[in-house]
């Protein structure tokens, strides 16, 4: 089923509440201040009064509004800046929070960790290029890099995008950033303004929802099942809501590692195209297959500029150097560098520096190679130990991850808090569902832990599952 | 003299035609929808409906609204996405662009750039750092950072501020950015909404500038002169139009060289708190000085919170590092650190420890004091070779540039096209000025040549103005 996020869980007049109580919280009325009448602020945000009415009801009974001459809404007392309001502009930090609070538990069995075991990663051999980095260019730390990333950089990856990726990209198509988390935010910050349609999959990335809602983007959600999308209910969304995005993660998808097909993918660039919703192609788990190289990316079938694609290298070459390069058309291009030029004027020359000179080594491939065998180990062991516990899942043809459906008779928060008491942690499933939804999974990252503590944990909880 | 930007060079309904075309470049509306009328507009925007009709009377003019209806504004043909809006989204970028054209002209006297000669920097010992770090951390390319920083990193700076500086900040307290200029940003993205006012310096840091007309500011500027701020024009602008931010850089201020005394740092704390404007403090050139010590920063004196503190290292220890310190209180940091999670989720490790690991050597210390005596030299090189030709500036104290006052009688146009003939670059002041005048002076930075080519370029350059 297909949801805009705003009629279930998190309705749209409560979204209106919290955008409200965001702009009070910025200082932009203050305490007695007179808010926006209904129907101005109906106008403003293309929604029905009555929804700003019911918006307003509910700020009142929360004590952050009140009302005076019949029909003025004022600013109450009780939600001045650094009041109440706090909540609502941390939000994203806190929900992400909760997430990173998971990760950061010292549990013996990490199982929410989306990244590879440090010790699958290249690291010993990692400062011998750094040293040639330097010998190569003694002044690398003395100079900074153009905002839109190292030419030779730059003109390498467009050579290998090409080859490897059959994408067809110009040098000056390519935006370093410091991570793919850095261009959704920089897409996001061009794109949307308040109460823009946003179309999301379900489950997803949670820290993309999260940027999202920061800039106070409505989220409409399309399921991603064993079957893949219904593009149908795709088309209906982006015609009746016109969404200004679709973030999409189709190759090796975290957290279910699915993979959308090419046919779907053809036809979701006829989409974007039709219903002028540009698709954010997020791809860092594509190099992490198990057997057949996965299709090209949408972006490779798109002619008339409506995907932008992130390849992210943080997840298998050096999580530590953040190097992601965005690929777009212009004149999209020309914002996304102005707004990178205002975030933080160039991704570091010597990350880009180090990341070339490892990233175009020989070792490096074999690396890839031996690191893809590691993985799909990892994955069968976890996959072994979980039988015969009454979970169900989708065996994944890549990325780091099982998406695992509980059985009825476990309930979610009783698991999750008998982990944590055995040392063991992973993702409850709804940190990844825009709509907070889908208890009855958990996501079991396999790629983190080495092979005989993953053994020894995905048995400890498999053998807790059967207990319980 | 002071002046609110909206007054003059850039009159305030020019800059609703500017956010206006802005919102239609985003695509708030599409061609032929109705725009909001004259008094929606005037409200959301707390301005006079007059300034609004002007504007919506000079689009028209410019062919991007036309009126139907009689009173209804509709978004012409002619104003759609992808044409003519372009340049209003792009602009910050294009003027800096300006700025970073003249930069990376291949002169042989480069005067524009406010770095620092890469040879007087320690580049050659750092990779016996680099080699350190690895020895000692194998893993930190395997690793993120903490969205807040390095705990390590944020510990020693810490302490540091507190001896050097006299800044009693706690580690918690302390967010490291990826360079001043992320955290101007961040700072501004936490902090603003559309045609807030922001009070900054005139002249002053042009990027900056950028990032706040970006976020749809509108700036009030107020002089620096030999003497200092008219303390009372800023408590009349503070107090007529509440600016959000007031962005200074008060310890040898970039261009001018400026310090601020302590009876003005104290003055401007007490003006901060009564009207509720954020002090933001930028101070990269503090350790900068040529002869006595610099007062303590602003924010030393703040007990309120009303300030926040950017201390960036990228000047004279590594500028390919990127590594500032930015430093407020709670709840405040709150924000600052929901929105760097948003933005980058943390400056990358490997650039922490690195920075950690030299700053903390005895080696730094005097890398420091040499790098001083060698600024002065330079400086002094170029003031000499400057005399006589009817230039006039105020010596600095530190710093990087001189601020110079052409005479009359050298047109500043054709000092720069002839400048840029014998292969000599400089900024020319109106970069530096919000209002966009200030054509007769100009930043020359001594800094970033070799002392036997500083010498050269400001004797050609002299020559030139005297023949002029």
């Amino acid at each position: 089923m297909n949801k805009i996020s705003g009629n279930e869980q998190h309705p749209l007049f409560r979204q209106v509440c919290e955008y409200m109580t965001a702009r009070i919280d910025r200082g932009e009325w203050r305490v007695h201040d007179k808010l926006p009448s209904v129907r101005l602020l109906a106008e403003e945000l293309r929604i029905h009064r009555l929804t700003v009415f019911k918006a307003y009801q509910r700020l009142k009974e929360d004590g952050k509004v009140y009302v005076k001459d019949k029909s003025g809404y004022y600013v109450s007392p009780a939600a001045a800046p650094n009041g109440c309001g706090e909540e609502e502009t941390a939000l994203g930090y806190r929900m992400c929070n909760r997430l990173s609070d998971i990760q950061r538990m010292p549990v013996k069995y990490q199982f929410s960790q989306a990244l590879i075991d440090p010790n699958l990663l290249p690291n010993l051999y990692l400062s011998d290029y750094v040293k040639e980095v330097f010998d190569r260019y003694p002044k690398v730390m003395g100079t900074y890099s153009g905002v839109e990333g190292d030419n030779e950089l730059r003109e390498f990856l467009s050579g290998h995008f090409r080859v490897s990726r059959l994408l067809q990209a110009e040098p000056e198509e390519l935006l370093i950033t410091s991570g793919a988390q850095q261009a959704i935010n920089l897409i996001a910050s061009i794109m949307l303004m308040p109460m823009d349609c946003v179309l999301v999959e379900r489950p997803t990335y949670g820290v993309a929802l999260d940027i999202f809602r920061q800039r106070g983007a409505r989220l409409l959600t399309v399921d991603i099942t064993p079957g893949g999308y219904d593009l149908e209910e795709i088309e209906k969304l982006m015609e009746q809501y016109r969404p200004r995005l679709f973030y999409i993660n189709p190759t090796q998808h975290n957290p279910t590692g699915y993979t959308v097909p090419v046919w779907q993918r053809k036809r979701l660039v006829e989409l974007a195209e039709r219903y002028r919703c540009l698709i954010v192609e997020d791809d860092p788990f594509r190099d992490m297959y198990f057997a057949a190289e996965p299709p090209p990316p949408i972006f490779s079938y798109d002619t008339e500029g409506w995907v932008v694609y992130l390849g992210s290298f943080s997840k298998y070459v050096a999580p530590g150097l953040r190097i992601c390069a965005v690929i777009c058309r212009f004149p999209l291009m020309d914002k996304l560098i102005a707004a990178k030029f205002m975030a933080d004027n160039g991704t570091p020359l010597l990350n880009q520096k180090i990341f070339l000179h490892y990233f175009t080594s020989p070792r490096l491939q074999g690396h890839l190679a031996k690191l893809r065998i590691a993985l799909q180990v990892h994955k069968e062991i976890a996959e072994r130990e979980l039988a015969g516990t009454g979970c169900r899942w989708t065996a994944p043809q890549g990325g780091l991850n099982l998406w695992v459906n509980l059985p009825e008779h476990i309930p979610p928060e009783t698991l999750f808090r008998k982990s944590m008491e055995r040392s063991i942690a992973f993702v409850p499933g709804e940190i990844c569902d825009p709509l907070g939804e889908m208890k009855s999974w958990i996501r079991l990252s396999y790629s983190f832990t080495p092979e005989d503590v993953l053994r020894e944990g995905m048995g400890k909880l498999a053998e807790l599952m059967r207990n319980l």
